[in-house]
């Protein structure tokens, strides 16, 4: 039996030492050292090869490495395989450690700050208590409920967007198309967590952001596809939007040409918000291994039809 | 009786609004309006006034507008007048936000991302998770207790270091002047949050950042007279000290010439870390109020042999 990690190389190396501590039975292979390839009985993937059948032929789960699996061409895997996206508590903390320190630092102004230092100016701002600062959420996933939790703590004004409708204590929850308009109007802080389908390719646009009240932020942590770019420029050129922090872009890595990295109003960071760890990846895998042994159904098994 | 406020007069007027919703009872005036003088019970001040005994012969509590009273002229009240410094949920609230957002930044290494934005580069570092990152924050007053709280729900590895033992659940409490040198050699990211007197000031100087492991990063948030900035520029650019993020100076404001301005590794905001709400301090004075009337110790009343 054999497991086959087809991904970044590095972590790869941590993968492989995390299994032969925790699970030495398990032959471990970083691709593109295959050894029998007919021996892989699993695959761990950022996206799975195109030959996945003929090379693979006893493949039976393929694991994403990462939580979406947007980049996964689910044609290629045959569908009597599962697939299984990375539901771990490492990919949970990092992402609520990005997204408390990006609406914190929209709530206090860090970035006017920035530009006042630039230019040697001491210029105290006033000051909103977060009680009056309202935060949204599209994408009440696992990731979008754990963020809400935390924004919860400081007292910002919390609200959350679903396609099917949600509870969350202390949240104002909306759900389904005709709920979005009256979430945005009320939403100065616009978090995208949502996951990337055909149904929220794009959905980032001006139509959407429009709805948003004048003046306010953007954080995108979803995917880079989620968002028009050039409507976010438009956007912030008019000043209907104030500022966007963008985790994620479309192209990946963004070409050193693009206007998004100069606009004064945009942060860049380069995908990091969030990243499996393989201490805590490897242990979900792991159970997850024992639960496929045993008929049952897997953590962050994927439905097709949904296509998340 | 009459309730004089003189400290910033926009902020003067929001408190007189609240006094006449809250305490009509109460004669309210903003400096320099004083009407009679001789009627002024109750101070509220950034300062004391020089003539402070002359010019309110009857006064009988003087407050200070601010969470310290170190820019208290304590000489200028004469001893039987107790002074009463702010102690009020906004001030906690606003540090608590500043803090988070400032340790989240430095864990995510959101100014390197800065840097590289400026320079087009898309390159992920490596990510360390908060219970490898060792925080420790000087002073454990009401507002470093509420920090390390929120601290501790991220996992970050929480010190916090005082002047006379405290018992924190889930920090790593240290205490008195033996105890600095191994506080200060776990800590990566040190908070201050001391009261300023005289013996605190200059406290952050060469001689203890450098007990700091090399690489770490100070967030000063208490006074710009606790830190020595010519040690500061020494050590970031001997590279012992990584980064800092300085909400205080000294002199504020920090005059447009100051070397700190432009230094690539330190983050300059004009003491806006937290501040008196007029909300939540008109309350806490009125309650003080309702206090002193009936003979009661005041919520923040200071002890003039510690200072503080």
């Amino acid at each position: 039996m054999t497991f086959l990690y087809k991904a970044d190389p590095s972590r790869g190396q941590q993968w492989a030492k995390l299994f032969a501590e925790r699970a030495p039975e398990v032959g471990f292979r970083v691709w593109p050292d295959l050894g029998d390839a007919r021996e892989v009985r699993y695959l761990a993937a950022w996206a799975p090869p195109e030959d996945l059948h003929t090379l693979l032929p006893n493949v039976e789960v393929v694991f994403s490495t990462g939580a979406g699996i947007d980049q996964f061409d689910l044609s290629l895997v045959p569908p009597h395989i599962p697939v299984v996206r990375m539901v771990e508590p490492g990919i949970v903390e990092g992402m609520v450690e990005y997204v408390t320190q990006a609406v914190l630092s929209l709530h206090r102004d860090i970035f006017t700050y920035g530009r006042q230092q630039a230019a040697h100016e001491w210029g105290p701002l006033p000051v909103l208590s977060a009680s009056e600062r309202r935060v949204g959420v599209l994408g009440l996933g696992m990731l979008g409920q754990a963020v809400l939790e935390r924004l919860k703590l400081f007292n910002f004004r919390c609200a959350g967007w679903s396609r099917t409708p949600r509870d969350i204590d202390g949240v104002e929850c909306f759900a389904g198309h005709e709920a979005l308009a009256p979430f945005l109007a009320r939403t100065d802080v616009l978090i995208c967590l949502l996951p990337l389908t055909s149904a929220t390719r794009g959905i980032l646009d001006k139509r959407l952001l429009s709805g948003l009240p004048r003046g306010a932020a953007l954080i995108n942590v979803g995917r880079g596809g989620h968002l028009n770019q050039e409507d976010l420029l438009d956007l912030l050129h008019s000043g209907h939007l104030s500022q966007a922090i963008l985790d994620v872009t479309d192209p990946e890595p963004l070409p050193p040409t693009h206007p998004l990295w100069t606009h004064p109003c945009v942060r860049i960071t380069p995908h990091i918000a969030s990243a499996t760890r393989p201490d805590t990846a490897v242990e979900v895998v792991l159970e997850n291994l024992r639960r496929h042994r045993e008929g049952r159904p897997m953590i962050g098994q994927i439905d097709r039809g949904q296509g998340y």
